[in-house]
C-alpha cells in the first residue's frame, strides 16, 4: 500500500469516527466519544503474546460534561489537524502540532491548550480510537536517533511538501560511518524493506559501541543487520527491529550494559513499555532475546576487576522494581538480580576494551551467540 | 591527504614527541613534558580572529615531582593507546579509552585511572602538544548527531578494521528522510566534500524542525545546505560547517530558539566554546550570522500572543551571563538582551505552527533572508 492509499484509508476512518459522534447527537442528544482507558489499571502484561497491552476497558468522554468538554475539544482540534497534515502531505512534529492549536478562545481568556502533554494526550486518543500509530497520521516526536547496518536492501519513499516522492535505494553493506539513519517514521509506506539476507538482528544500546560492530564489519562476518537506538529506542527504531522480526522472520538478540537500566532497555524492545502498552502490537518483538552483558559474564569472560563499577543506591531501587515486573519473573533473570547485588557491581559493554578493543566483536559476543548464552 | 599518510604524519609526531621527553632526561635527567595551560586564565577571546583560543602560557610536568607524576604516566599511556589505534586502524569512543588504560599498577592498590575525566583531559593533552585533533587520533565521543540535506556531493572513505576501504557517495540532493548521518569523524581524509553547489548554510537547531525544511526542500528552493546538530552540536557537526565555510566560502546562518540557550548554541559555533578553546581554529566558523529567532521578530511578524512563554529565574539568570559574554557585546545583541528581559518572554522556533506549518520555511526565514535582518 502506498501512501496515498493509505492516506485515503486514514481519511475515511476518521470521517466515520467524526459522523459516528455527530449521529449519536442526532439520535439521543449525547455528544460523546468512546475510547480505551490508558491508566495503569488497564495495562496488561499478557503473557501469551509476551508483551504489555492496553485491556478491553472503554471509557465515555462526553461534550456536555464539564470535566470532560475540553479534552473532548482538544481531541476534536487535533483530529482536525491530522485531517489537514493528511491532505496537504505534510509531517510534523508534536511541538508544532501543539502550537498549531494552542490559541485563545474567542471571547474568553481561556486557551484552547497550555501544555504539550494535552496534544500529545489528543494524539494518543486518536491513535487508538482510530487503530491507527502516530506516524502514520504524519505526526512524529524527534529526528529519528538509530542507526542500522548488515545485509538487507531497502527503499525509502521520500514525500515531499510539494507533492513529489523521490525514492531513495540503500544498500545496507554499503553505507558511510553513520549507517543507515533511522528515519523519524518507518512505516512501510514510506520504508520499504526489500530484502534481507542476514541470519539475525544483533541490537547494541549504545551508538558508540555499535560504531565497534559496523567498523569491524561485524554485520559481515557473521551475516546479521545491526542496529542502535543510541540508548533508549525512540519509535521508529523500535517499529524497525519489529519489522525485521516480522517481516524477515529474524531472531532479534539484544546487548545491553549489565545494569537495570541497560536491562530495562531489552524490556522495552521485547514486551514493549508500560507508557506506550497500546503500541505493542506495533513496536514490541516478543521473540527478542538478551544476549549480554549480564554479571555472571564477568566471571565466565574472566574480565579484569577494574572494570566493576559499585552499585549506587539508585541502582537497587531500580533492580528491585525489575525484580517485580511480570516480564522478569523467569528464574534465569532472577538469578542474575540476585547476583547483582550480592556482588554489587554493574558492568557497561565497553569493559571489553580492559583486554582489547576488539574484544567484544571477535570474542565476547561471538561466544554469546554460539554457546547460546541467552536470557528470554 | 589520505587516511595513510596522514596516519604516519601524526606517528611521525608522536614519536618525536616522546623522543624530545627521552633526549632531555638523557641530557639533564630532567623528565618533563610542556604543555599549553588550560585553566579560564588562559582562553582569550581573540576579537582579531573572532573566536575563543588558547593563550600561549605554557606549564611543565614533570615525572619526578608527586603532584605531577600520576598525569605524566596518564598522558603517557594514551598516547601509547593512540599510536595502537593507529597502527591497527581501529577508531573507537572516549570510554573505550578508558577503558584500555584503566588497570592496577601492579604491586599496589592504585589504579592508572579511576575515571573517564583523567583519560579525556590526557586526550587533550595530547591533541594540544601534538596538533592534532582526537578525531584525527582515531577517537571519537559518540555517534554523531548532525544531520545535513542540500545541494553537495562528498564520498565517505570508510576505512573498516580489516584494513579494506569502501567509499560511499553522497548526492545531497537526493537523501532518505534522515538526511546524510554527520559522522563520528568528519576529517578530510575519510569525508572528502567533493562539490557544493550552494549559495549558503543555514544551521537550524532542533532536529524536529530541520525535518520541516528537509520535506519542504528548502534546500532546493533556496539554494543551501541545511545542517542540524540535534540541540548543542556535537564536534563532527561544527566541524561540517567549518570545514564547508572555509572550503566553499559559503555565508553560515544560523537558526536557534529566541532563548538564552538557543543563542548560545549559535554562539558555540560560531566563536567556540570555553572547554574546547584550543579547538577553535578547528571548529569555529566567526563568519556565521544569527538568522533568527529573536524577540523583535515577535512583533515583527505579529505572532499570536499564545506562543509567548514566560521567562523563569534560570532563563534571566543565563541571560545576564550571556550579556556580559565579550562576543555577546555588540550593541544589536545587548539590545535583544535587554528586550527579552523587558518583554519577559522566550520564543521557539515551533511557533510558527501556530500561524501554520510552513510559516517558517514559506514566510519567516525567506524575509529574514532577503531582508538580511542578521544579528552579529
Amino acid at each position: 500500500m502506498d501512501l496515498k492509499e493509505k492516506d485515503s484509508r486514514i481519511l475515511q476512518a476518521l470521517q466515520k469516527w467524526a459522523e459516528t459522534i455527530v449521529q449519536r447527537a442526532k439520535e439521543s442528544g449525547d455528544v460523546y466519544m468512546e475510547l480505551p482507558v490508558r491508566t495503569l489499571r488497564n495495562v496488561i502484561y499478557d503473557e501469551e503474546k509476551g508483551f504489555l497491552r492496553m485491556g478491553e476497558r472503554l471509557a465515555r468522554r462526553e461534550f456536555l460534561n464539564v470535566a470532560h468538554a475540553k479534552r473532548f475539544l482538544q481531541t476534536s482540534l487535533v483530529a482536525a489537524v491530522v485531517a489537514d497534515l493528511i491532505r496537504e502531505g505534510i509531517t510534523t512534529s508534536l511541538r508544532d502540532v501543539y502550537y498549531r492549536v494552542k490559541h485563545t478562545i474567542p471571547g474568553t481568556r481561556e486557551n484552547t491548550v497550555d501544555q504539550q502533554t494535552e496534544t500529545d494526550r489528543a494524539i494518543v486518543d486518536l491513535e487508538t480510537m482510530l487503530g491507527f500509530v502516530r506516524e502514520e497520521l504524519h505526526i512524529f516526536s524527534k529526528g529519528g536517533k538509530g542507526k542500522v547496518a548488515g545485509p538487507f536492501e531497502l527503499v525509502e519513499h521520500v514525500y515531499t511538501s510539494d507533492g513529489k516522492v523521490r525514492t531513495v535505494e540503500f544498500d545496507g553493506t554499503n553505507l558511510g560511518m553513520g549507517g543507515w539513519p533511522v528515519p523519524p517514521i518507518v512505516e512501510p509506506e514510506r520504508v520499504e524493506i526489500k530484502k534481507v539476507d542476514a541470519d539475525f538482528v544483533l541490537v547494541i544500546e549504545k551508538d558508540a559501541v555499535w560504531q565497534r560492530f559496523h567498523e569491524d564489519k561485524f554485520w559481515d562476518e557473521h551475516n546479521c543487520i545491526i542496529v542502535t537506538g543510541s540508548g533508549q529506542a525512540d519509535r521508529p527504531t523500535r517499529r524497525f527491529v519489529h519489522r525485521l522480526h516480522y517481516e524477515f522472520k529474524l531472531p532479534v538478540y539484544v546487548l545491553t550494559d549489565a545494569d537495570p537500566w541497560g536491562w530495562y532497555i531489552y524490556s522495552v524492545y521485547k514486551q514493549g513499555s508500560i507508557n506506550l502498552s497500546y503500541l505493542s502490537p506495533q513496536l514490541a518483538t516478543p521473540a527478542a532475546k538478551f544476549l549480554g552483558m549480564a554479571i555472571s559474564d564477568y566471571h565466565r569472560f574472566n574480565f579484569d576487576r577494574t572494570v566493576k563499577i559499585k552499585l549506587k543506591d539508585v541502582d537497587i531501587k531500580r533492580l528491585n522494581e525489575l525484580r517485580r515486573y511480570p516480564w522478569f519473573k523467569h528464574k534465569e533473570w532472577q538469578q542474575e538480580f540476585d547476583l547483582m547485588e550480592k556482588e554489587g557491581f554493574k558492568m557497561e559493554l565497553e569493559a571489553g576494551a580492559s583486554k582489547y578493543f576488539r574484544f567484544i566483536t571477535k570474542e565476547y559476543v561471538p561466544a554469546k551467540l554460539e554457546q547460546k548464552l541467552f536470557l528470554p
